[in-house]
């Protein structure tokens, strides 16, 4: 993690802290939510917004509260893979989960009332933008369309009920698009639509968030393979009955695909100027993840 | 259920169906996610945002997609309180709850997914009308503000875990004004602000929905009691162990208490004009649930 991500996290964690100071919850409510808005986490996402804002001339911290909603998307999707009804996880993030740690019913509610507030960050922060090329509904819709049925939820949904089918990389690709994929590209596009990014450059912007996630998630798996609990701060070997690129190309074809979708989301940017530069590190990062 | 209610209820329930129909869900999603959008209800949340609208001068077939929004919330915080870890009901709308349908897993990626999904009905339903006295922002915040973790979220947070607790009128005010109150007085708000109605306006409105609101719950807490599940269509006795007003000053006391609360929310929109017609209806209808 260079010094960039490492002042870019830093701007994200800062905006999460506040946010749980704010929140204006009940006590027996604040609790799980602090500990879901603090617990240290990659903010890979957030990050990602803002490179792309900055691609296009907007200050980091300008996107601080856009950047805190796709992380608190992301946790509230970690908080319910990780229930019982779902994968079933003892550990995320080095702690226990979240049910285990606070029961299930306040695991549920904290994980609904994090989406929910995220949809009043990302309209306050296009309030305070005012971006001409594209309207709040545009960003919103956006938002809506990568979490919802044909998002991410949908990607857990199909993976949950996927398991013992037969091994296919179209379903995969079907699953991972969704489950990780439609986040990080909302990430990224929402980032360019608040810098006020020409359509042009977005759609380039969205070829190498589409690649560069799909080349997170199949890091993510062969890390589930070759990495350790402590090294990770979640279970590992939870994918045993779960298709996964590991079981598909091994490790080192998985490695391989990661390797090319990583190239294929560096050659989507080549064009896009020096500003461009935190986004091909970040690219670079996610290729490195395994090595 | 006078002509006017029933006219309503059913443009909600046509556009509940049409959400339903052009859901891009997957399969294995698509089938909860029907059931949640078409089982049978009351709709009073968009009703209300209707006749609200309506007496600002806006036709209710322009609120579709509000309203719409504000019974997807509603059934979406229904099949989350259902749940085991919560409520572990048995019968909804007089059919088996969610989960026992479908599991504990679609379940709650169905109910997450509605609420996600109203956010973006809402902001489309605003970029239609474009109301010149409010912003986007505000109408988003007014809803997020609603669900989240000092609104619906947080009631239901502060119900489940006050269970065994003394009886206490203030208490029982603080769980109801969120769990049922926020959002009945969110969809009033918003069928406001969506037909451009003054703040003096939505000030009166605010005041007869919060009242009404609780006479709703009161109402809800008295056929608890003194109902049927065949007749209801859900669980009935399910607040055996819960603070209810019922309990506070029994069916005779509660049925009076409703009563005042309906009176109070009639005398806050006495001056609003013949085109407020709808609302003392609602008004008078809530008060004589229990009748």
């Amino acid at each position: 993690m260079n010094d960039y991500f490492a002042a870019r996290r830093a701007l994200i964690d800062e905006a999460l802290r506040n946010i749980a100071q704010r929140a204006a919850a009940p006590k027996i409510l604040a609790e799980p939510l602090k500990r879901a808005l603090t617990s240290p986490g990659k903010r890979v996402r957030g990050v990602l917004m803002m490179a792309v804002g900055e691609s296009a001339g907007c200050k980091p911290e300008k996107l601080a509260d856009a950047a805190a909603a796709m992380e608190m998307i992301h946790a509230s999707s970690l908080i319910l893979d990780d229930l019982p009804a779902m994968d079933d996880a003892l550990l995320r993030r080095g702690q226990p989960t979240l049910h285990r740690e606070f029961g299930e019913d306040l695991a549920i509610l904290a994980a609904v009332a994090l989406l929910n507030h995220s949809y009043g960050l990302v309209a306050k922060n296009y309030a305070a933008l005012n971006p001409r090329q594209w309207t709040m509904q545009q960003v919103i819709k956006r938002v809506v369309d990568a979490v919802g049925w044909d998002g991410t939820i949908a990607g857990e949904a199909i993976d949950l009920h996927s398991e013992g089918s037969h091994l296919d990389f179209d379903t995969l690709e079907i699953i991972h698009s969704r489950k990780t994929g439609a986040l990080f590209v909302a990430a990224a596009a929402v980032g360019g639509m608040l810098a006020n990014m020409s359509p042009a450059a977005l759609g380039r912007i969205e070829i190498f968030a589409k690649n560069l996630g799909l080349a997170f998630q199949i890091t993510d798996d062969i890390l589930d393979v070759i990495g350790t609990p402590e090294h990770l701060g979640k279970d590992v070997g939870k994918d045993a009955d779960r298709l996964t690129f590991v079981k598909l190309a091994g490790v080192e074809g998985a490695k391989k695909l990661s390797d090319e979708l990583a190239e294929t989301s560096l050659a989507a940017i080549a064009n896009l100027g020096p500003n461009a530069a935190p986004l091909r590190d970040l690219a670079i990062l996610v290729r490195d993840r395994t090595r």
